[in-house]
């Protein structure tokens, strides 16, 4: 899989943090390897972290103090930056342009976000022009991104954890390794 | 496009109302007809028709008082009934038989579900076999279904609204209609 990193700004404390584990826990079940935090709430980072180490995986949460530093960082090492927002281009008309671009930043805004991102982002991408949720646009843009990149991100495996559920018609049916 | 009904069950009010307002936009913005709110949460429903009145399109919310009775009633009347469950059959195995299947209810459960509802369910799906979000899971089901049915999600038009947003490169462009 390509390497892709989500980075997450506009996170309030306490007020976002549900949402932001959302958005952290998509993010590793459809194969990105790392999230970024500009906010210093340790306790959502920790909290995917920790499902990381249960149910197996490379993906990794971590805060950073300075979301323009990150993608400063990221553009001087030759990386490209996606940034959501219902007020970009449609995806189904930029998707070709960004298949295959690697390494991928996607930025992932929460209600508010600074003027500043639109000029520095290499795409302003919308799934969709209607308001709905940031959830919602990073699982289908990399839904799609994986797809035409010939990958689906539902067969991820997910190696060295200590918890696996065996997929089955009805119930659950759950593997605890130790 | 199909008609898709959201069923959303094992909201708790206060603590639920951000995820299941993003539950309502992503089914409304993906192409859903309703969600039907199994929670007497009415602030929930009412900030989800605001936005379908302000954004345009025929989505509705509305509560129930008992998410077995619409079920029961669903079937009696020849619907079909999706759980999303990441305890289910992955999405890739099982999409082909739920295509073009119509009408289709989609249980979309919080934390903690009710353990009938994975009998009541004529399919179980798996979004992938990971924990992360039922907002991200609503969002791919919906995405492949009508994308295998031909229908671009994300080119949907919401007749009637107020506001429009008008796709761009850099920045916001927003119609206001009066």
């Amino acid at each position: 899989m390509m390497k892709i990193v989500i980075l997450r700004i506009g996170h309030r404390p306490q007020r976002d943090q549900r949402v932001t584990t959302h958005v952290g826990l998509t993010a590793r079940a459809l194969g990105a390897s790392t999230m970024l935090l500009a906010s210093n709430d340790k306790g959502v980072v920790q909290s995917i972290n920790e499902v990381s180490r249960q149910w197996g995986g490379n993906f990794i949460a971590r805060t950073v103090t300075s979301w323009k530093q990150e993608i400063h960082d990221w553009k001087d090492k030759g990386g490209k930056v996606v940034h959501l927002t219902m007020y970009g281009r449609n995806l189904p008309d930029v998707i070709d342009e960004i298949s295959g671009i690697e390494p991928l930043m996607i930025v992932v805004g929460a209600e508010k976000v600074p003027p500043g991102i639109y000029q520095m982002a290499d795409w302003n991408v919308a799934v969709g022009s209607q308001p709905h949720s940031e959830i919602a646009a990073l699982a289908v843009f990399l839904d799609r991104l994986h797809t035409l990149g010939n990958n689906d991100p539902l067969a991820l495996e997910f190696p060295g954890g200590n918890l696996k559920i065996i997929a089955s018609e009805r119930g659950k049916n759950m593997e605890e390794k130790y």
